[in-house]
């Protein structure tokens, strides 16, 4: 046979790759050391990385110096630092040294876990590292995968949500309700991905329930708009019980939507995506008592557990239901251990069929840090979150917006929505700090959320320092 | 004020970072260069790898040494290697060395992408990339993000596929069809994600059309099925041609169906996950005629287009629908970019959130190959395959089971079913390879699919010669 024609593409060599791996590995740790030199917030406007960018892709090969060069030169100057430790907006993006070098060795290793049987472990250490979460956290026994519920890990708590919804709707559509029928219910405070969800699941319908003062699901709300749900004809399937809401860290009554949602028939879904965390402290574990009414349960680790995106952890009470309506098993996938009965296939617990070995690097997060380095570094936020909320109490030109349960401070101007926007805007301005303005029926407030990675007292104290000087004092 | 009591966790020192991530660098360097030296796939029985790990999480820290000897203690056995040359199994996860990298950029630099404003390079640098694939793979102009299409990166084609038909279901949706009607055709060899994806999204029913002898979609079956269900008060919907199905890499007739999409008001969905890499040579682009009738596309370029999972890239030829379909905005994610139009803002491109910083991945390996290594790559494979094949048609053992259009080659041993699955698992069993077994209609054969990154001329010949020695001789 002639010799191929075609010999391939010239890789990295070995030697090549310990080099460049070396200098990336240099770049991060010089990043993470520099990473408060940088305006928190990007400066640059729509197009100006395009504009920095051939408009054509290159037809040979460029140099790795190059590369990382450019990452230097055009990227980094649209880089929002999330990973600064005076990032205090939207809810952090926490990651930490071991999760990146988890991520890392995954990469490397480059397996489809797809099933079992394609790389067993990538399976078998997601089961348990699953399962040491059910008792880091405090979850309900029977959530373990060697009991009849079980976690998984997705990208995101949206595709958790939807996953859930998807499985209740199975259970409705069995049942002989139509799509236009179905009602989920959430508290208007929820996250969007419920909506969403519900949306792209194909529920009929979805009923913002009203909350009380303190942005929580009112029971009596829920079961008046279930019944009239009902006598309309329509078929209530889902509940959505908010730990902790992305706009306030409100908390519902888990135990009372969950008591509802047993006598009414309904799944009951817990989104717990930020503050789910913070359960690794049994001091809050009181906020989301009546675990033992929920169907299924989603927190984000690469929220606030150090673990780096995408780390969504959803767990199921009885994976039954869930495997029932999205397994599929096409030829080219069956195998003797799935036949077996004696594994577990992640493919059939989401909707993606590929998966990657994600749960490396949460092992080596709950390893590197051990419980105990966890609690510490949620408490030590929750308490500067706490020691942020007394200045703000005790300074006459702010109001508290609403309770501090984790570490999300929320409060605004005494002189209202404009002066709190503008203050908003001011604080950002500086490039010094990052935060959230946000609104509820037409209030602004300023939403402060203490949990990046390397964030001390020093950098909230900062804040503070930065609220102090630009919070005009009030008139009169 | 007090101190603060809790101090935080003992986070790693960048002196630290530096030390451990150089040696998790060399540990891949090793891996890489040694990976032929394991048997491919794993010889671990249900269990072993979790009876290897404590059932409870450690308490107090460990070393980040002692984690990263037991990714060699505990994970290495559970591990069957997609990136061993000699993988043919399924499709590949072609990885690479820049891949590898990029993503370990995106992992330090640990930021949001879910809109432009909240980290702009993150947004510009993907829609850049995607544009830049249009280029690179022929695809319909119109589908750049400068146009009134674009492209977005998502984790697998399960999640394209599935967003494709919630836009398709959401428009049947608006002009007042229930779900319970809508209709979603493909072929009866293609992907499970099809299915999967149209039962998530609520679809009343999938039809699976017949093939011909070559595996490829019968336009006139598809014709008569839409008909029939028409005439049965069904709303047809949705359409799949597969370029390159799982089992046979088999090819519908894009255009014909194309035409019968338009003619009949479906939406017209292309899965190329496999072969759509292979575009980036012109010689193969015809199999895909007809892409300026198509609605939306997918191919991932972490199976053969050396880019680490998840890396799936979902075109559509006009983004109205699919923004209208996802499109949910709350106070919290309001801001001046999003409202001035003049951004993309991925959060409404797929049901996610969150999203990390994927495209530098893409980004590092279209610079660090150009265009003309990514060709040699795809031709090399190509290439070697069409030789393995020539080796099946010169050998009175084996029959080919179908064409090879691309870099998987089908084949069976003329003495049948038993012979043909007795063969695979030997060969699998020699633990030097790992190729797949299939079957359509109850017929076995054999697919071996050239496409690990650093597989050779050399490794394909060592499989070839396995084949040799284990496959009796027919008697008579």
């Amino acid at each position: 046979m002639n010799p191929p024609q075609h010999v391939g593409p010239q890789h990295m060599s070995g030697e090549e790759f310990r080099r460049h791996g070396h200098a990336v590995i240099d770049w991060i740790a010089d990043y993470i050391d520099d990473v408060e030199q940088y305006p928190v917030e990007s400066q640059v406007a729509p197009g100006d990385i395009r504009a920095l960018m051939p408009t054509s892709p290159p037809e040979a090969p460029e140099a790795f110096e190059d590369i990382l060069a450019d990452v230097d030169r055009i990227v980094m100057p649209g880089i929002t630092h999330w990973q600064s430790p005076n990032w205090f907006a939207f809810f952090p993006a926490s990651s930490s040294a071991p999760a990146i070098l988890g991520d890392l060795v995954s990469s490397g290793l480059g397996v489809q876990g797809m099933m079992w049987s394609t790389s067993p472990a990538c399976t078998e250490v997601e089961s348990v590292v699953m399962d040491w979460l059910v008792e880091l956290l405090g979850l309900p026994e029977g959530w373990r995968t060697t009991d009849q519920g079980g976690g998984v890990l997705q990208m995101s708590a949206s595709d958790s949500t939807h996953t859930a919804l998807v499985v209740a709707r199975h259970l409705a559509n069995e049942a002989g309700h139509t799509d236009e029928t179905l009602v989920a219910y959430t508290s208007g405070q929820a996250h969007s991905s419920i909506e969403k969800g519900a949306r792209v699941s194909g529920y009929g319908h979805v009923r913002k329930i009203d909350v009380d003062d303190e942005f929580a699901l009112i029971p009596a709300a829920l079961e008046a708009t279930i019944a009239a749900d009902r006598e309309a004809g329509l078929h209530p399937t889902f509940v959505n019980s908010s730990v902790g809401t992305t706009a306030t860290t409100a908390i519902d009554p888990v135990k009372t939507v969950g008591e509802i949602a047993r006598r009414e028939g309904l799944w009951h879904h817990v989104d717990a995506a930020f503050a789910g965390s913070a359960m690794i402290c049994p001091e809050f574990r009181h906020h989301q008592d009546g675990l033992e009414l929920v169907d299924s349960y989603v927190f984000n680790p690469h929220k606030w557990l150090l673990t780096n995106f995408d780390c969504s952890a959803f767990f199921v009470a009885d994976r039954k239901s869930l495997l029932e309506t999205l397994s599929i098993l096409p030829a080219y996938l069956r195998n003797e251990a799935t036949e077996s009965g004696a594994v577990i296939d992640y493919r059939d617990w989401h909707v993606p069929l590929g998966r990657r070995f994600r749960a490396l690097k949460l092992w080596f997060v709950l390893r590197s840090y051990g419980a105990e380095g966890l609690r510490a570094h949620i408490r030590s936020h929750v308490e500067m979150a706490k020691g942020f909320e007394q200045k703000v109490i005790d300074d006459p030109r702010f109001e508290l917006y609403s309770p501090t349960f984790f570490s999300l401070v929320c409060f605004r101007h005494v002189a209202g929505n404009d002066v709190t926007d503008t203050l908003a805007e001011a604080i950002n301005a500086t490039g010094k700090v990052s935060i959230t303005r946000s609104e509820i029926d037409g209030d602004s407030f300023i939403r402060v959320a203490v949990g990046s990675t390397y964030t001390t007292q020093e950098h909230v104290d900062g804040l503070w320092e930065l609220f102090d000087e630009l919070a005009p004092v009030p008139a009169g």
